[in-house]
């Protein structure tokens, strides 16, 4: 066993760093399977450095994983520190930990199955009294049925301080968990079982609204299908309240061994009910209700998404979603606030979509989808740096292991005609008829919901008017400096190699300059050709006649095929990029493209026969006319 | 709800064909919500006619279903009909019904989810001294985990007479079914829960072997992911006697409402085991033993695939697997004996595959992807007329709701070059060295395990011998003349509308030959341009020569522009087509082909990580070279 520790985790992998203050940070190493935690400060000069006066590392067994490859997470809130990950080296004792500022720890019953199961930890947040966390796991409650990972919302009071010395001394009294459901609904639903990771909590609506107040406290999330199963992902959004009600309901219990999961009646559910937060918990409850907690760790029901479905569904043979992140409520031109999501994926793209179903119903838009990383390295993490008051620092910090870029949360000037800055149904977009710009701004022309409208005057192909957004990376240093923004800090500390990756970026943002290059060059050699055709002497001989006719022929033919070959590359990348800045009404909303779908109408006729009806899929990406503001839309940054 | 009937069923549709004896039909039909049968026989003169002496209609209830869409099976065993169907317009009471000879009905226990549970009957056979069904159906041992669809085999004895007076009298006492699984192995395995098809049993053996003896009765089968979830279709392949040993083992039981579905111990399992077939059975069991029968009617185990898992995965956003036919034991040059398996889906295409794992995995090839109906047009039949001795007469029946079409098992001789036969992998053809032709042979150059042969001498490019076999088509008439093979008797009384679509099918061949014309169009055009050019006057004037070089300029761009536009459209073929009869070593195997994986360590990392790894599924089909040979493996007849 140690053969192998030392062949796959002997470095020092940094697993948690959690913001203890402004200026404080705590970080936590695998330090070679046994695991160190450190305090940081911030001093002006030198950025991030160990605290002062130096203290013994502290043994972090319990705060951070043994393996670098245990999903753990962590927050530090108040002078407590909460840490969800595994207690031993061979990740069999999962445990949800509080540490609080006397050192104090409080932990989850250990090694009970019923607790959690072999859990992979996604995020933690501090919410009123609570402190919650998302995680998915093997479902206990199904394993009659087969094995099984569900996606879960767990919660512990900040003020737990464990039971009574006989009963769950130590242990938390208020951890209980729910399943999370993301799911395409119908008579058998279809399960996206597996969260991966979610966005920061935000003031937001699932569908457009007009009421600036009609938003509430929300949580997007992405899921996938499990690793085994045909790939599939989608995004699922939560409100808090929701989440909160159903641990306010009944509790999912076994009457005994062999039984079956069943909702436990109130009847035999303590009162008060157990979720509710007390200052110190220990002498709040009787050895009964211990019991009860300490065999009820499990909601009855599942928290539902905010729709009743997922807000986006991705299939696909190559990518998975990985990461998501969230501009709350942007104001569109048509007076109405969107949640934009930003997607990330496992083979380094990000989709930017939104909800425009204003009846309730949802029908995703994605609006654009941007290959930001390299083919091939997945999206670790996204944040959103948005000011609403400059739009230059309007940002989407897309992370992958080795780097860190950023794009702008708009592309609007990458429209140059009316039609087209309305075809791209983007909030953050809308036309300006008097500059003749397609501006981030919140009047002008535009049209969310069909991408057409009959505002736009007659059209005239405008220039871009800068080319200066189109270099969109900003290559992060791997130095912690204070413009940078607050929370990105502690993923800036995991790019090591940035120096390097900043070359490869480099590299990378001049091939698509090459490939423009190329295309510039076709018409270039069209040009001289013609130029020279047209400036053939007169005295030329009868054979020259002939050659000349002959060469003609044959440079005209490469002039064609070249150019014939031009279009077909720009209308490959359509196809496989699934890219979506296209003119007109060819939106990529629900039920047009095959690779995104919201409405299960499209996939679940009313009687499934023997006789497989075929179901149609509306048109492909691929029907989209090749055209150059395409390639706009595919940056290699 | 009598409006309802008028509106969708009031046709007499025929639901049941099945054959009493070789001259001989008995025909169901739903008959306005109020099922029919009746006798027919065939003449010399007429062909099939109602039977003389003129019988009354029988009434259907039990024999036929009430709604044309439920999907039933029967079949006609020594004097005994057997239907698996519906008793009820709402099909509400579904049944396994036996009429005998006598007129007594025999039926499974009435209303009781625990035997049948909103079924979807599939196939049935006549196997040894039992008779068997395949179907899916609500899965009642998953209850509790949420609602499932299963797929079963079910079995009764054919000499069941039914239970005691008191206890199962006129129900069987020998209906037994077992899950049939069909799923990717894994941790969590991914299944394919719903059964569409099975082929005939056959002797066969899912993998290749050079043992003729070396095979046993199997059966192969069509299963899909539901209507809900993300498309995917599978093949897996069942022994006869994996099926049978299933029934012979324990039983799945409940203790009592609320507990878990287990299996039930030795101990209270009745011995003999109640799976035995007896001659009559009211005598041979007690009531004790009945009782276990009336609430025992599942199998524990489920009956698992040979090879451990599918023989074939496909995933598409448009297309699933409908129908299978297997040819078995095909005698390939490398003395290998190959199953193979021919799969049609829902948007009209027969896929020709087989496994060439000669190690007991499952290596699976796709060997050819025929658009054999137009596209969108399921197919709801296949079926193989295999003359061993007659290449001519082997041939593959397909057939969708209005049309029937045959093709040949094989299509050899569309390969003119000894490697691109031999890359075809295809066990019916070999390349003959002596009369250059790739033939439908025991014997000659062939490869199926890499498709690349060094034996095959430097190439010389020959013209196919015959054009003929091109016209694939052989429409069939809607009539029963006795040339036909019999089984297909029965589908093409259903085909009443085959002289418009024999229209429609010439329609489609034509539109071939057009798109070849086409082709060669450009060629043609090509050659003329380039002769005018060459025989341009001599007395031309200045202004002229630079005109004929304009003009010769842009003629030879749109000669290039057309060109290069024809090699786009068939690579775009490839792409969306899959098509597979490729040069050398492009062959859709397993983990070459993003549609067609059997490969699960392919789609299984190791440790699944919220910072998602990056799978690699290999090349995609469309980095195959544009050619010809391409263009003959996607046929519209």
């Amino acid at each position: 066993m140690f053969l192998v520790y030392l062949q796959v985790g002997c470095e020092n992998y940094i697993r948690i760093v959690v913001r203890k203050s402004k200026d404080k940070l705590f970080v936590c190493g695998t330090h070679a399977f046994q695991p160190r935690c450190r305090h940081y400060e911030f001093t002006e000069q030198n950025g991030f450095r160990m605290q002062m006066p130096k203290k013994e590392d502290e043994v972090g067994t319990g705060m951070c994983p043994f393996d670098p490859n245990h999903n753990s997470t962590a927050i530090y809130i108040n002078g407590s520190f909460y840490a969800a990950t595994v207690s031993d080296p061979d990740s069999r004792d999962p445990l949800i930990l509080q540490k609080n500022s006397e050192s104090i720890l409080i932990r989850t019953q250990p090694r009970d199955s019923i607790f959690l199961n072999e859990p992979d930890f996604v995020s933690s947040y501090d919410k009123d009294d609570k402190v919650f966390f998302f995680f998915r796991e093997m479902a206990v409650e199904n394993i009659n049925c087969g094995k099984a990972v569900f996606s879960r919302v767990g919660r512990v009071c900040k003020m737990d301080k464990g039971g009574a010395v006989r009963t769950l001394q130590n242990t938390f009294t208020s951890f209980f968990k729910a399943r999370i459901n993301c799911s395409i609904p119908g008579e058998i639903p279809f399960y996206f079982d597996e969260m991966q990771s979610t966005s920061e909590f935000g003031q937001g609506n699932y569908r457009p609204t007009k009421d600036s107040g009609d938003r509430s406290d929300m949580i997007y999330a992405v899921f996938n299908t499990p690793e085994n199963a045909i790939r599939g992902s989608a995004v699922c959004a939560y409100k808090y309240t929701d989440i909160n009600q159903v641990f306010k309901r009944r509790f999912k219990g076994q009457e005994s061994y062999n039984y079956n999961w069943l909702p436990v009646s109130w009847d035999n559910t303590p009162s008060p009910h157990p979720e509710e937060c007390h200052n110190g918990s220990q002498g709040a409850y009787g050895y009964k209700h211990l019991n009860f907690i300490k065999s009820h760790p499990l909601m009855d029901e599942a928290v539902q998404p905010s729709g009743g479905r997922p807000m986006l569904v991705f299939t696909s043979i190559n990518a998975k979603f990985t990461q998501i992140a969230v501009d709350w409520q942007v104001l569109a031109a048509d007076k109405n606030y969107y949640d934009v999501m930003f997607v990330g994926t496992d083979d380094g793209r990000v989709i930017k979509a939104i909800n425009k179903g204003t009846k309730g119903e949802i029908e995703s838009v994605v609006i654009e989808d941007i290959q930001v990383m390299p083919h091939g390295v997945p999206v670790t993490s996204l944040k959103i740096h948005s000011d609403r008051n400059d739009q230059s620092q309007q940002r989407l910090i897309v992370m992958s292991k080795e780097r860190i870029i950023t794009i702008p949360l708009q592309r609007c000037n990458r429209s140059n005609t009316c039609s087209s800055c309305v075809a791209l149904q983007d909030p953050y977009c809308a036309w300006n008829q008097g500059l003749k710009q397609c501006l981030a701004a919140e009047t002008g022309v535009q049209s969310i919901a069909t991408g057409i409208n009959s505002n736009c005057q007659p059209e005239v192909e405008v220039e871009p008017k800068t080319q200066a957004p189109e270099v969109l990376t900003t290559p992060a240093k791997c130095t912690c400096a204070n413009t940078k923004p607050e929370d990105e800090a502690e993923k800036e500390i995991l790019a090591k190699n940035q120096d390097k990756n900043d070359k490869v970026e480099m590299g990378n943002s001049e091939e698509v300059f090459t490939a423009d290059l190329e295309g510039n060059e076709d018409a270039k050699a069209g040009a001289t050709m013609t130029a020279q055709a047209g400036g053939a002497p007169l005295e030329i001989l009868v054979t020259a006649v002939i050659i000349a006719i002959l060469v003609s022929l044959v440079v005209g033919f490469f002039i064609g095929y070249k150019f014939q070959s031009c279009r077909k590359n720009r209308d490959r990348d359509v196809f496989y990029e699934s890219s979506s800045l296209q003119r007109g009404r060819n939106r990529l909303s629900s039920g047009d493209n095959p690779y995104f779908h919201t409405d299960p109408k499209n996939m679940q006729p009313l009687k499934q026969s023997n006789i497989v009806v075929n179901l149609k899929n509306g048109k492909a990406n691929s029907l989209a006319e090749p055209k150059t503001v395409m390639k706009s839309n595919k940056v290699y940054l």
